[in-house]
């Protein structure tokens, strides 16, 4: 449930110039569509301006380039999107659960916990684990032997960590994410697959936050690493031996196989899939449904896949799709018949007698 | 394990006409191929009375149309497939659990249950929910602080709900879902990501089925909304604000972005995506695999994907995708060429003269 | 972490043939451009031994081809990955949980436990399950009723198996396994969909392992089947009624819908998809992202998918898809014109008689 805030405190809160009237009290904060008179919302660039003029918004938050254009009550900031994701904050404010204990959790007699730590019912942790201070595990959370979970992390309901996991500070994980399973190896045999043990671990920086029902597998050897900052939407795979550089952040369902090395600040869509023991640079975009099999060494935005249309039309297209090299050569020969001719008529003699 | 019916029985229950002997025992349910004379199979439409010389089912389900084509024991139905799907709840009764708490349930003091719930083991409700009369929470489930269950809720073990989800009646929750993470939102910034406060929540309608590990993440702001009858496969991820229209089903692995919109009675295959923000309109089919990056603003079936081939033949056809804008151009330099060609050949003077 | 052991007992463990010093210590396993004094690393054949000349590592693991190429410690192998996989289990031997059963636990009345079984804390074992000798249970661990566990299983932290579920020996599954969740069967109804009960079960062989978040549907009548020795990576989804032969191996975030069967000895890629019903024959290997949409009689390697590219190319390319039949076209087109201009020209009578 949102609070109630002034204008004037929502400026003080967020260093933001205030313009209008003060002590507008604001109830909630929408988009600008929806936005009423009780509502605050934002625009970040001139883009948006025609909307400026129906806007039913109490108040909004205008980048100084547009302060002109508008007569209602603002907040004038550089960065509106920030402004608003900071008013937001103020508006819905969230308290962590009391500190404490749940007589339900079953922990081991070494767990070792830092100050203020909130241990929700059902968690288990197992030998020689270590939470940090101020610590938030909600209910049915297992952490497994010798995990070191930083300080201030927030693990949703049904969380699991396997053993050994390390967690910076600030990390947010969301339910069912499960850290440091095994990696995929096994050695091909004629009978079968010999099982590769899989003795390495996950280590988290800090400010990671991981999304719902998200895996990340323990390194073969070593570490599978998520850089400080890097953000992991729902239901994505992280192999093992993975690095993902600080900031980067990946959208849902997305699939990074073993050994693959992701640089800093990149930006991964959903659905992507990257190949096995590939690179990609820093500040590297990649939208959505890519399949990545080969290394990516310049920044930039890269993309593949084959939009959605008509059925009809896409059964004639992906028939064609199987006959492309043979439409090439079909073209090839095109090329060459037409080359052939060419120069043939140049040199006509009976034509070039009757010019 | 099937019980034992007359095909008497049957016939009164699924309210279809009898041919045969009534006292006949069916004690399973079978696909027409495997089944034998103890079994009831079905046949949906002339598509298959091919299959109907060979059967050994005890009896078949039949569309009136195809009575004069078989002579052995049958119900004749006007909608043989869902006749099946009745007989098979009949041979195959469920019960649900007893009503009761289970010991090992942590319920905060001011949880509100309706009449007849069925608390399994280790089941945690935080404070302030609500859960309907007649719903059944399996072992390891936990509900988040207020969330309003409905009635005849069935959740198998270990599903989470976030914070303020709320249900409909008769939903159907399997084992892994997670209802009402948080949304994917931050703001980018020089140092990172801030995190945009996801202050809504996750809102299903009646009647809606969840697969397993499936994610509904809770809206930004708002709700997130899955209407009347949506149903949803496994592994699917649903972002934050996504809007379902009634009695829609969506496949596994398939990938909704944030704030999409999708019409009523929509059927959208396995491991589609769709990018953020699109509308797709009522009645839409979307087969499997398809990307959809545009909306869709007419009932029909959309589709895109490359179907697998031979390893060798696609190595060649995928180094000619990345060439096909090239390939085009040559076209059309051939056209060019060809068009320029033939008018001068047609004025040719020599050819002319001599004719 | 990893113990210590001479090479001679690694030879004698891994029945290898020592050359150099038998007394020599190893302390751990790593990648050959990290090993270093105290590793042991490996060469799996000819392709890498440029990479001889400049290890660090302590000792190495060489295929006898090799054994003239190198002066240093090395345990010769007809298999060097292989024997790297053994030395990895004998560096770093793993233990498993004492045997017993955690205060925590919930069993039902009726459940049977073999000899030696390990139950975690927080487990909930339903009535009419059977668990095998050996098995090991983690926290938060659901099995349904009715089930039967194997001996000697490994279920990490907070797997869930519903009702009727068995499992063959030495099968490992990982934190957030769901098996036999309902299979996606509904009658569609003009009024919304009529889920037809899902009354089979989950059956896997021996040595079956499944990785974290990985879902299996029960069968809608029978058994949804996992032959032996198959491998299953994260977030994996298998339909109801799926058949998948021994050995075979599928890797994460990979979609199988219903009724497919998939032969023996197969490797299918990640972030594939195989369309219902379909079948696929043994020894088949099928490529990352590849989208299968049609039996695959014999074996072989099949591929399909675009690759990423430079958006701006990939703009431009995926244009050109959607005209991809009409390009087909125009070429055809193209070829009849010069098809209908050839013969004329060879039979040009002014060129004729002029030549």
């Amino acid at each position: 449930m949102a609070g109630v805030l002034t204008l004037q405190s929502l400026a003080v809160a967020t260093g933001t110039t205030l313009r209008g009237e003060g002590g507008y009290e604001i109830y909630a904060a929408a988009p600008l569509e929806q936005a009423g008179a009780t509502d605050i919302s934002f625009i970040r660039d001139r883009k948006y301006v025609r909307y400026l003029a129906d806007s039913a918004a109490g108040a909004l938050i205008l980048p100084p380039s547009l302060a002109d254009e508008y007569a209602g009550n603002c907040l004038l900031s550089p960065d509106p999107y920030l402004t608003y994701a900071q008013v937001v904050g103020l508006l819905y404010p969230s308290s962590l659960p009391a500190p404490g204990i749940a007589a339900s959790a079953v922990l081991a007699d070494d767990v070792v916990l830092g100050e203020g730590v909130h241990i929700g019912p059902r968690v288990v942790v197992e030998s020689g684990a270590v939470i940090g201070a101020g610590t938030v595990l909600k209910a049915g959370c297992v952490v497994g032997a010798d995990c070191q979970v930083g300080p201030d992390n927030y693990f949703h309901a049904n969380v699991t960590l396997a053993a050994d996991t390390r967690t910076g500070a600030r990390v947010i994980l969301h339910s069912g994410v499960v850290l440091g399973a095994d990696g995929f190896g096994f050695v091909p045999q004629p009978t079968g697959w010999y099982k590769i043990p899989q003795v390495g671990n996950v280590v988290l920086g800090d400010d990671v936050e991981v999304g719902a029902n998200t895996t990340v597998d323990r390194a073969a050897m070593g570490s599978t690493v998520l850089g400080n900052g890097v953000k992991l939407d729902n239901l994505i795979q992280i192999g093992h031996n993975v690095q993902i550089g600080e900031h980067t952040a990946v959208a849902a369902c997305t699939a990074i196989a073993g050994s693959v090395s992701i640089g800093r600040h990149c930006r991964i869509a959903g659905t992507c899939s990257i190949a096995g023991h590939l690179s990609i640079a820093d500040h590297v975009t990649i939208t959505g449904n890519s399949m990545v099999i080969n290394a990516i060494k310049e920044p930039g935005v890269y993309s593949s896949g084959m939009p959605a249309e008509a059925n009809a039309v896409w059964r004639k297209n992906a028939v064609r799709l199987r006959q492309l090299e043979k439409l090439n050569q079909r073209v090839k020969a095109l090329e060459q018949q037409l080359a052939a001719q060419l120069p043939m008529q140049t040199a006509n003699p009976c034509c070039d007698s009757d010019s």
